[in-house]
């Protein structure tokens, strides 16, 4: 069946929402702000940007796209429809609250499931990693270049991102980030959404993380694989919709990380 | 006895070799690069981009200060004087080589140990943070602004920031890692010497790690302390030359994480 989307005109809203977002991103970072907690057991920061960001961003794709349906980290799911919009207006709260630029505005576009097409926007470093089918590109200031992965297939070599070794919180989950972790050259944590991007550009080689929510994952999906990478759910299963997810330089590296995880 | 130091000519000194360290870094971040070990046991990569840095840093300064002496990560120690440049041309060499923007270009000043001034580059993102006497600053762009630290005096509402758990790497070095985690409000991982520059800003309120280098903190010292922070090694003695380090908001904060830190 052909698919009756442009990806021209989803592109453009994806990057005049992140745009728009960024006007109310940017003034709240590294600046004093109030922060309450979602979950009253534990820490999980909502930022008044991360409410007033994801807004913009559904203002701006319900006025192109108005039948398309529309899944928000902040204020939840509304519309039904093959194509959805799937929004983290900052990823990497925790970052974002702590100065440090590794947070992320997360759009991604999904058809019957399955992204395929996305933007992780940085507008603090100016610079936006983007998808359509067909291509992967990193974009800051003038420049504009194809993202592609490393390529790696060997676990041995691997960098591998993850965002903090708490995350792996049961003694089953903890011994899968051992297995990983002694298998690969580096690791590195406190990256959210960043690590995936720097996983597609080629300068990481390997991200794990349990736990993720569609809006936390789905923009990066197609960033990953229009890059050469591949992307699954610990099952094998695609994870658009979130779950437990590994990202890879390659399909090979992929399988061998899953193997891993799955016999640790 | 009044010190024979022009500040003015140690800052404007810092201000040159750090953005000539940059020509010889950025050119090198985001590519392929070789990565060689200089530690046969475990992983610590050396770049091209910390050598040559490191060789154009210590040329500016021998030409502005003959008669300084100037120790180096990467090149030893040259000279022997009251006065002491300390210089990591590349902090966060793991962050450097997988395309993460939280790695910087250190250098300090010291008289008779304990560093007066110095700056922490960033010039990825084209940030840097200076300090000398009387005053800590954040540079971008246009933009020139005093750092300023939270003044937080209370654990339990702080942001602690540590480059890995891993560093922790006895029982009793964990314990004291568990003992600060638990006390505080929210830890992050992975920020080397990102993470001090964002206390002194204001963003995070403590740092804990074993284990620094002279050239690790040195440059820090005083960008922490002029911004109303405080800085100690955990037996309370002065921290320019290294070993088991905190980083506060106040001098409060200092000594509560001090006294948690001894007993655990």
């Amino acid at each position: 069946m052909a698919e009756p989307v442009d990806f021209s005109r989803i592109e453009s809203t994806l990057l005049a929402a992140a745009d728009a977002a960024a006007a109310h991103t940017l003034p709240l970072f590294r600046t004093g702000l109030s922060v309450d907690n979602k979950l009253e057991a534990g820490f999980d920061p909502v930022t008044e940007a991360d409410k007033g960001a994801e807004k913009v961003i559904a203002a701006i794709i319900t006025d192109a796209f108005p039948d398309h349906a529309i899944i928000g980290e902040e204020w939840g799911t509304s519309g039904e429809s093959r194509f959805t919009w799937i929004i983290d207006p900052v990823d990497g709260t925790r970052a974002f609250i702590s100065g440090a630029p590794v947070w992320g505005t997360l759009i991604g576009f999904a058809i019957d499931g399955v992204a395929r097409a996305g933007i992780m926007s940085q507008p603090f470093i100016g610079e936006s990693f983007l998808a359509r089918p067909g291509q992967s590109r990193y974009q800051r200031a003038g420049l504009s270049q194809a993202n592609r992965t490393s390529g790696l297939t060997e676990l041995a070599s691997a960098r591998v991102f993850t965002t903090t070794p708490k995350l792996f919180d049961t003694p089953q989950l903890a011994r899968k980030w051992a297995a990983i972790e002694s298998a690969t050259r580096l690791q590195r944590f406190g990256m959210d959404c960043y690590g995936y991007a720097l996983l597609a550009a080629g300068h990481a080689d390997l991200v794990i993380e349990p736990y993720l929510n569609t809006y936390d994952i789905a923009a990066l999906v197609p960033i990953i694989r229009e890059a050469g990478g591949a992307i699954a759910c610990w099952d094998g299963s695609e994870p658009t919709g979130g779950g437990n997810v590994v990202a890879a330089a390659s399909q090979a590296l992929l399988e061998k990380a899953l193997d891993l995880v799955n016999r640790a």
